[in-house]
């Protein structure tokens, strides 16, 4: 049975798929999740991450998450094919790909795995920073519906559009989704691509810019995250190296209680 | 015409794929660089990226990589499917697959793209460290062969044969193939899977590890790996959270005079 609430909620239907034989989906992308062109890189990720999670085979939760965005993705329709490419005792490796016009325009591999108390401890640092309600929500930007499906508040490192620079690439912020929505893997998976590109908060200069690779790796298991549940979690994102019409991009996501639910790793195309 | 000490190395020899048809390769692994169980990982890696990098219709150099480590790979022999995922006029998308035994042990997915003079700026510091002349190379480990096949000086975070316990995860250490070898990406593949399970730099316990997942982003392209040379590369590598039977551990790789050459996250498997 589904929980109210969450089945109508558009991310639901942004990432919802319809089963079209063994390993086989469609899949259609939604407005509320539009970018400048083509759909939210974010929304497409989770949405591959979907495949996984809704196959029969699947065994444990997810662990990792590598999309490749290999060509432009038009608004409309999609087929997905899952495969598993080996199964262990306890972890699953999987290849996921997305075509359009019979020609993959997005493809991803996903770990997942039956997670297992041990020892642990975190090593990075849960940024002590105002509380989300203290802060302002940004506007949502006009031309990238997909940022209104998110209440971002900006700690720091916001869009530069007053034409100053900024000798860091780093932001952090609190986000949830708008309207609020249950955390999960697939909403995690699309928060973590949903950081502004590090050249427009490094400078003002409007060029442009796509994601080519992200990588996610999750912390979290699903009981952390249901224990999140609607609540705004904090974001930190930093470039450590931009050149040669490549930059690089990393984030964490923490709780709002100060555990690291996952941390991403994508390299981004950019013009001159 | 080959350099003659580069193809004397090693390290050549372990990643050397034979063609066998279009799209598909045959290779080995190579005692040099076994691990205590199989094959060193970065090793297979450095593999995996050489059927792209040999691949008569690749365009332009590596720009990510992503490795799954799927299923312990045997030492012998093995082969190997490169397929173009995707062609852009100045980009390229990679699936590799490894098999043994018909099955898949490793897969990997690249990005190889053409690189253009642009804007560039690194906000990663260069660490200021002990040059490496001044460090003694760390004795090689005897059950892992792999460690032989390379020279390591540790300005901190070493392993802990003492027992002792560590607050911090980092690792800073220079690094070069033993004997030198001009570095390219596939060496450079590698040595960003060359850093020790983090977990054993931050408790001295030992429990079985593996690494799943990798994905490497390079920052040089091919006119700075060589003008590095065979110099020793400065690493840097830490761990954010261990938790539930997985870490993770980033890795930045520094020229000697500052460069940021590329920067590697994994996610590892370990037990208790």
């Amino acid at each position: 049975m589904e929980t109210p609430g969450t089945a109508a909620h558009v991310f639901d239907a942004t990432v919802a798929l319809a089963r079209d034989g063994d390993d086989r989906y469609t899949g259609h992308t939604h407005p509320a999740y539009g970018n400048m062109v083509g759909p939210f890189g974010g929304a497409i990720g989770a949405t591959l991450l979907n495949a996984v999670v809704c196959h029969p085979a699947r065994l444990g939760d997810p662990v990792s998450l590598t999309v490749h965005y290999a060509a432009p993705i038009a608004d409309g329709a999609f087929s997905i094919h899952a495969r598993v490419m080996r199964t262990n005792r306890s972890s699953q490796h999987w290849f996921v790909e997305l075509q359009q016009d019979g020609q993959a325009a997005a493809f991803a591999t996903a770990v997942t795995a039956t997670r297992r108390e041990t020892w642990g401890t975190t090593d990075a640092v849960f940024p002590q920073v105002p509380p989300a309600d203290s802060i302002a929500p940004a506007p949502a930007i006009p031309r990238a519906a997909w940022t209104a499906s998110y209440d971002m508040r900006f700690v720091e490192g916001g869009l530069r559009p007053d034409g100053s620079t900024s000798d860091s690439s780093q932001t952090r912020l609190w986000i949830r989704d708008e309207p609020p929505r249950p955390l999960d893997f697939l909403s995690l998976a699309a928060i973590c691509d949903a950081f502004f590109p590090r050249i427009f908060v490094r400078r003002p200069k409007w060029v442009p810019v796509g994601t080519v690779a992200l990588t996610t790796h999750f912390h979290a298991d699903a009981a952390q995250l249901e224990q999140q549940g609607t609540a705004p979690v904090l974001g930190v994102a930093y470039g450590r190296h931009f050149g040669k019409g490549f930059f690089d991009q990393s984030a964490e996501i923490w709780s709002s209680t100060g555990e690291l639910l996952a941390a991403s790793h994508q390299v981004v195309y950019y013009k001159e």
